[in-house]
């Protein structure tokens, strides 16, 4: 039996790259648009992803959220898509999908909360500093297609769409590596097809600049 | 051909999960303990992490670092371990795993430099506020023994470590849910192994109460 998929999402959120990744799938999914401080804090949505954030997914009984195990879940659950390395290689594949997940987040929420790191905090946090994180992952895209592998895969949907959007928002540096690889990325159809979704939503639920 | 494994951590790290993961595995492993600020950012290490951070694994020609990456990355490379789902079947593994190594490390980051957050960056953080993140870390585990369905994974050895010593660090409450889940799991015979290794090595390179 066909299991519907959900997505819950806003245009101006992480959202986006569930979205893209549900296009490069290419099974059937319907959109549910949440707002911010409302609807994303109702009680029905509440019931799904009880951090009241987008995005998620409902896929028949499962849900899941995070962007990053969105597009994980996906790609194993949909392997005729061809979006995960098999099980054995994928060494690169989590590696770069955490990387960004843990590490990138990290360091840029700490940036957003103009945090100074100090010698102390950077040997305790996971992340380390924002310079630092982004020139290792300059280093993992240079000079490539794909981040994991030779194939186009999950992680570039995850990846990508960081540095697209980091770029795009200023808080990312537009380094030369990052936007060789997000050229190339950002022409794939599927993600100009997630993303003509996404600014027919800004066009019609209009919000302040806010990000989630 | 057998691929070596070898192990690059410090016993007051996060190289304690990779450490239990690969007990859980059963395969042989060598382990390398680096120390802050010397053999941790020295060349020969730079070139396998160049974040200069443990843990991280070779396994044969195959580097990968993130500690939740380790643990997922293991699972699939070994599958006769039987540490991860069938891979149609892993909303709740993916989920959790990255719930932990995204919202909750970064939460606890932010916790650590003192940060309080404002509305807004609440809301434009993907992490929230770390009570949130606690208590909905508190529902996925109570009444439970596993996070992901009826059987044991590596999302355990990964959320279990972090409740574990986030306990035992004073950096997690000791919510009731959180110590019932974990006592199971400390109780595990590899969990067991692995601690010995980490405490013999503690006692031999003995270090201010400094993690990273």
């Amino acid at each position: 039996m066909e299991r519907t998929i959900t997505l819950y999402t806003n245009p101006y959120s992480r959202g986006g790259i569930a979205h893209w990744m549900l296009e490069e799938i290419g099974v059937p999914y319907r959109v549910e648009y949440l707002q911010y401080g409302t609807s994303m804090k109702a009680p029905d949505y509440l019931a799904i992803n009880p951090m009241g954030k987008v995005p998620a997914i409902r896929h028949g009984e499962v849900v899941v959220t995070e962007a990053a195990a969105i597009c994980a879940y996906l790609a194993d659950a949909f392997p005729e898509a061809g979006l995960a390395p098999p099980p054995a290689e994928r060494g690169d594949y989590y590696r770069w999908l955490l990387f960004v997940a843990g590490p990138l987040e990290a360091a840029l929420g700490l940036k957003a909360c103009q945090v100074e790191m100090s010698a102390d905090q950077e040997m305790q946090l996971g992340c380390g500093r924002l310079e630092t994180v982004l020139d290792v992952l300059a280093d993992a895209v240079r000079g490539r297609h794909y981040i994991a592998g030779e194939r186009f895969s999950a992680a570039d949907v995850y990846v990508g769409s960081h540095l697209g959007w980091g770029m795009q928002f200023g808080t990312i540096d537009r380094r030369p590596e990052f936007e060789r690889y997000w050229q190339a990325l950002e022409q794939r159809p599927a993600q100009r097809r997630s993303m003509a979704q996404i600014e027919a939503a800004m066009a019609e639920y209009p919000l302040p600049g806010a990000e989630a």
